[in-house]
């Protein structure tokens, strides 16, 4: 059971991010982007009006924070200095950074972006103003392929998405509430969750609990995004669920398609399509496999099928400190921009979510798995009964 | 009760839109910004690596989605036409939404960015690769001051918010785990709304419940973006909570600091001083205040009482659509960048979180409160008792 990162993943990447920063003219690397400063430092905030800038040199790295995350920042011992300012607008964020950047004697950058995110309202001047600012993007790219240890955070939060999911299944009845099932289920997930882990659980939610699992119903499945609706269950609904778990800021993602009392010959119908064109998709999976190649398949069997107009989007995406990560698996993703020969194909460690889904005028039909690419194939991460009958709720 | 902003909402607002646009050499407005969108047209979606662009003329209104948003923006009969692009990267969808400029006839824009935002890994080119581009933030500094339609929206959120507070309250005892207790009490008072506004309510969630209810606890609470610890409550315990409820995409906030128990001489200290903070911003608000003298006066009382390096914050921020949004209540915003002379002061519809903090090393004390600024004065639109009886948990 692996529920943190050892603190060796954090001196990896920040030696990778140093032969970046070597190969360039620059005297630091800039990050602005939340995720990205967690994925080099392990210091999580949440990104809001206040920036934070992070920076990286041979032989330092610096953070410059708003004065609210400095208690939170300063126990980090990959950090080795703490700049504030007090708050935003007054604190002037990027002029802090910029002298920080003064103090470590750095006159050119490397930086995720010139100056910080126009996040709620935030509205400040560029960095190269005050330096010489070239763009990077290298941890972007760095979270494609996952360590073992962050596939172990992956595969530790698709237990707890597995459990959230039961209890899905366990308290739906007709007559029941979605939103309430779907609460149910994530609070009584995430209390087995912390209680199990104990001191080996990383606090990373705020008034809530790390598992979510819930869905949504009836017709709102017709919408790939739908929302839950204001109406009890009735024998004949289609469930698209979802659940995952937050394992050290790590996620997975499990979706199934679920019947409230035996589904109709049309719903069978397409709930056998939705998995077979799953299928498809995965067994296309591996290393060294064009990703567009995945959506392709997909997209012709559909075609075979007679169902192409029922297709509302590819394949899927990558997971792990976000949800949604690129590469996605997409019929265009070889001619996208930037994406090189090598970028086109996938690679080990790269975590994928599996969810071709069909969809017609009344419901959705969406599974979705979480599916590592290995040395020789691939691991599924997520696990739950994928056939009807393990989704079907006796009414 | 008003559950719902009515239809002449979203007229007014797209009048203003064409009156601005008027003013300008452009033949379009276009927006990226998801929430723009949604205030512009009452199209909600999710902002993900699949953009959106909206475009506005004097007698179209006219969006590119991605072709799972199609079924879900269709029925929008303030939308003219849906044009779509199937999925990201193989969609092109810049290219999309200039194609429905061309069918347009625009030639010249005004927009809220040059282009899709970078979000979950998007990359793509700017608009301005395809037809004239200045910027605009029209709707950014319209949604600074509510209509009563909106501020109807954020008081019944207040409503529900106060439920759940009041259910974390309740559940709230010696032994029991924070996650659940907020969880349980997100549950409940979901269900509550869900049940009263029945028809009225508009989904709004996802495989969830609109109402949040939940808290932080123990030593967590000395940080201000602190985490709910996998720690059973113990006598002595201070929370600080946190709720909320989504009403047609508004949001109010109320937070409490809470006892478990007993509070000991030094909890009731700074409990008073922060209640007497939020006292003195409080009393400062009003229509034509300058922004900056609110935080100034509660700087000036810390100062006064010898804890000004207690503070970590200032005294608040604007809500409703988004969870922060500005103005922001700070010592620096008059001088802050593109804050004219009228940007500086408050305006009736406004309206303010008040939650002054300060925080020791072993706990927090913060109170949120959502104001509005009205023609002559203020109206409180959260209500939870803010004395110490009244949030001390019996234990």
């Amino acid at each position: 059971m692996a529920t943190q990162l050892p603190a060796s993943e954090y001196r990896g990447r920040i030696e990778i991010c140093r032969q970046y920063l070597a190969e360039t003219a620059a005297d630091a690397a800039v990050w602005f982007d939340a995720t990205a400063i967690e994925y080099v430092t392990g210091f999580a905030h949440i990104q809001t009006e206040r920036p934070v800038a992070l920076a990286l040199t041979q032989d330092r790295i610096e953070i410059t924070v708003p004065r609210l995350e400095v208690e939170r920042v300063e126990p980090n011992e990959r950090i080795d200095a703490v700049h504030h300012y007090f708050d935003y607008p007054g604190g002037r964020p990027v002029e802090t950074a910029a002298e920080m950047l003064d103090t470590l004697g750095v006159e050119g950058v490397v930086a995720d972006s010139d100056g910080a995110p126009g996040v709620m309202g935030y509205d400040g001047p560029a960095l190269s103003e005050f330096v010489d600012v070239e763009t990077q993007s290298w941890v972007d790219r760095m979270r494609w392929e996952k360590t073992d240890a962050e596939i172990d955070c992956i595969r530790e939060s698709a237990r707890w998405a597995n459990l959230g999911h039961r209890y899905l299944a366990d308290y739906t009845e007709v007559g029941a509430h979605p939103a309430t099932v779907s609460q149910r289920a994530s609070t009584d997930a995430s209390r087995a969750m912390l209680d199990t882990l104990g001191d080996n659980y990383v606090e990373r939610v705020r008034g809530s609990g790390p598992v979510h699992a819930g869905y949504i119903s009836g017709e709102e499945t017709a919408l790939p995004h739908g929302h839950t609706p204001n109406e009890r269950l009735s024998a004949g609904d289609v469930l698209v669920t979802g659940a995952s778990a937050n394992v050290d800021g790590y996620h997975s993602e499990l979706e199934r398609t679920m019947f409230v009392g035996e589904p109709d010959d049309e719903q069978v119908h397409y709930f056998e399509l939705m998995k077979e064109a799953q299928d498809v998709a995965i067994d296309a999976l591996g290393p060294g496999v064009e990703i567009a190649y995945v959506d392709e398949q997909v997209q012709d069997f559909f075609r075979e099928q007679g169902i192409a107009d029922l297709a509302r989007h590819h394949v899927g995406h990558n997971i792990g400190l976000d949800g949604h990560e690129p590469p996605y698996i997409d019929r265009g993703w070889t001619d996208a921009d930037r994406v090189t020969d090598e970028d086109a194909e996938m690679q080990p460690g790269q975590v994928y979510t599996i969810e071709p889904g069909v969809y017609t005028e009344d419901a959705g039909y969406r599974h979705s798995d979480t599916i590592a690419i290995t040395e020789d194939g691939v691991e599924w991460l997520t696990f739950f009964p994928r056939d009807i009958e393990g989704n079907t709720i006796r009414a």
